[in-house]
């Protein structure tokens, strides 16, 4: 970047909050997916003000912006794919705010998530999304990515809660959208159209968050299967009988395997299949719900149903969930964590077509996720230095993508596209699907300057490079 | 309309789906809010090959098409402003499967919404969006208004439960947005963007809505107030004690006396509030809440609460609630419904100053809404022949949306702007960010032939024209 860019750089955000060093600006090349990309420089805005005027800065002079909270992303959100200017929005936090009476949170970018869980759970309310990173990611984050977790069965995606947006447009003006109203029609929907735009639409300053009663009780159960196909049965049948389950986590015999292996809790490594089942609610209400989940397991075939006592119980079942990733990373130095999606009733089907894959491809597949959603996590453990092994990574990770497509379902339900995904958007949304994402894109940031590089393919990619 | 188009016309759709005599076009030159606009002509595609061509055929000729449901808009939706054609998507309706195993009812546009209930309900699903017009109104255009009801304070609005379209874009392209799983983050959510704009970015021809279990059993109570105040308390105080009711509606004093003098059912005609809560899921659990919905109204002043104690009682309290309208289209020949949107801590103030504005203008001002959550419904009586009045009324209205929007509201929570409201959307948006609304338009619509003349404000256009 030149000189007379940094220098005037220098005028909107003081020396002690920008970077250059390439030291300093090698911690911000990489993320939780793929590559590492080198930005120009860093800056660490804390206020709107400060990222309108970087914003036009950027406009001007055609430099690439990359917001970017604490970097948990899948997809490669905010890698600095092209170079230009990361924005580090975590120290842009000084906002939480519950307000009790509207059922609302008023939050900056850079608040961690599991933050505002605590902080409307002190005051009786709640905020149910909850991706597994939420002790780190930023709500910018997760607002970027339309981050989801296992309660989405039941409450939703972080869609479903921001009513209300500040944004710097690609043009650096700012703009608010929606409001503190959970009913607003008044003009198109900006708010939800620029909630998991990847950071390509605008950077969010603020949001307003609907907050829900916290619900007054909650019960877990863990059921083994030896059986895959019936633990998917037990699934449909559980949604079908009138219950909605908080959470339905779904782990195969790998993911079992590799849980028992890094820390032994007594999972049975024998069964094809573990499914973790949570209700909550009105105490009596949910014993019953349980007792019924129970019944449903054992008539689809469940070999055991362990039911928790209590709260301590609860945390021993959630345990075996809890260890997958960490588990999963120990089995090898490279991830790719996939997250696609299928129509519920379809987990069957796709986890019949991901062990094929596994065989066709001699991968080391381990799959979990959120099964009442049909969003499932197939992990391939591999090694990057490998070259070999990743080509055969990448080929399967498109066959993975394709069989989500074929059985009517999405390339990405909760991690987002980026990079990773970017070259597979027109198997899904056709020639003139894509087209018409791009045509927002276009009139909206006619610089290219919002977090360019993600999303949309480039003229002719049709696969992911992972190498 | 030149007679080489009509033959062009006749080329896609019979003659016997296809009007264009003064007489037969008159029926669709209004809906249930102001002025009449004749179209030139009249089709009704049956399918969405032949919107395609319909919509290809118009952007040739730069002619504005104008898709229309049950036309029981209150802000002029279908309105065919500016001639062309009219689209009239109700013998569009061959399609209402319910996918119980997904949860999920995939719908054509012209099917009628209580049809959707019934059938869900059939099967022991529920589709909670209940617009006061859903006897009549079509799922295309409750979806193009992103229509709601009482139920919105607990499950949201129509667009909380639309996961998937199949879209005609403003260039004839058929595409898919959404699908058939919750979570999908591919890529920007066009479905929400969709959803709300009032038919002016594309013509809906199938969606996917998600269903929910139906709720076990429901419970409702009707509590009156000598003081507006202390019921406006009586709201908040049971939002904030943990308890999401599923409705909570208010019905101010004249609204009282209005439904009282239409049909006489007992309400205390010298009670200056009036509010129906009902609370609905399991039996134990709503038991409990409608106690104690009932302690908090006679904490906060109520001076009578009555729970139902079965289900016929339950329909006699809401009778009250359901004779709104019928009674106020009684009371003069002009009624101009509003829907300004507070946040729900606001409503105590919003009515003092609705009774501000009824005292300044010497109107026949009524108010009743969804308390719950801030959606309230003023109505003002009138007769628009009467000039003088009709003038009074105008700036009435404008008062009521300037107080919304001070207040922290917006302009619109159900009924969409429409011809009405646009001249306001600045006030609410601010310059910047309508002008982000209108580079989506622009973009996606070039020739502007997809509901013209909604939404956006003519230029230099500051005020609504009611007569």
């Amino acid at each position: 970047m030149e000189q007379h860019i940094l220098q005037e750089l220098r005028t909107i955000v003081p020396e002690e909050r920008m970077f250059v060093d390439l030291a300093e600006r090698y911690s911000y090349s990489y993320d939780a997916s793929f590559g590492e990309y080198l930005p120009e420089a860093v800056v660490q805005p804390l206020n709107a003000g400060e990222v309108c005027r970087i914003v036009k800065l950027a406009g001007k002079h055609r430099i690439p912006l990359y917001p970017r909270g604490a970097a948990t992303s899948l997809s490669g959100g905010p890698l600095p794919v092209e170079g230009g200017i990361v924005l580090d929005m975590t120290r842009f936090a000084h906002k939480l705010i519950i307000d009790r009476e509207n059922l609302l949170a008023i939050v900056s970018p850079g608040v961690i998530t599991a933050d505002i869980h605590k902080k409307a759970e002190e005051v009786g309310l709640f905020y149910p999304p909850d991706p597994s990173s939420s002790h780190v990611s930023t709500i910018g984050g997760n607002i970027s990515e339309n981050s989801s977790g296992p309660k989405g069965l039941k409450y939703g995606t972080t869609k479903e809660y921001v009513i209300g947006l500040e944004v710097v447009t690609p043009l650096g003006d700012l703009i608010r959208t929606g409001g503190k109203t959970v009913k607003n029609v008044t003009g198109y929907d900006l708010t939800r159209l620029i909630v998991g735009s990847e950071g390509t639409l605008g950077i969010v300053t603020e949001m307003i968050l609907r907050l829900i009663p916290k619900p007054k009780a909650r019960m877990t159960l863990l059921a083994t299967f030896d059986r895959l196909q019936d633990s998917g049965h037990a699934i449909t049948k559980i949604l079908s009988s009138g219950i909605l389950p908080a959470a339905m986590e779904l782990m195969d015999n790998a993911c079992i395997r590799a849980v028992e292996q890094f820390e032994p809790c007594g999972l049975p490594v024998d069964k094809e299949a573990l499914i973790l089942v949570e209700v909550d609610g009105h105490p009596a209400a949910i014993e019953e719900e349980i007792r019924q989940c129970e019944a449903i397991c054992y008539e689809q075939g469940a070999s055991q149903v362990r039911v928790a006592k209590d709260e301590r119980e609860r945390e021993e079942l959630w345990r075996a969930r809890k260890m997958v990733s960490p588990a999963i990373t120990q089995m090898g130095p490279t991830k790719i964590s996939e997250d696609a999606t299928v129509p519920r009733s379809k987990i069957p089907d796709m986890m019949e077509r991901l062990n094929q894959i596994r065989s066709k491809y001699q991968l080391n597949l381990v799959v979990f996720g959120h099964a009442g959603d049909g969003n499932l996590h197939p992990n391939i453990i591999t090694d990057k230095r490998n070259k070999e092994e990743m080509k055969r990574a990448e080929e399967a990770v498109g066959e993975i993508f394709a069989a989500a497509v074929e059985l009517g379902g999405t390339l990405s339900g909760e991690h987002g596209i980026g990079t990773l995904k970017a070259p597979y958007m027109e198997m899904e949304l056709g020639e003139a699907g894509l087209s018409m994402m791009k045509k927002i894109k276009e009139a909206w940031d006619p610089y290219n300057i919002m977090n360019p590089g993600k999303i949309f393919p480039r003229p002719g990619q049709i696969k992911v490079v992972l190498t």
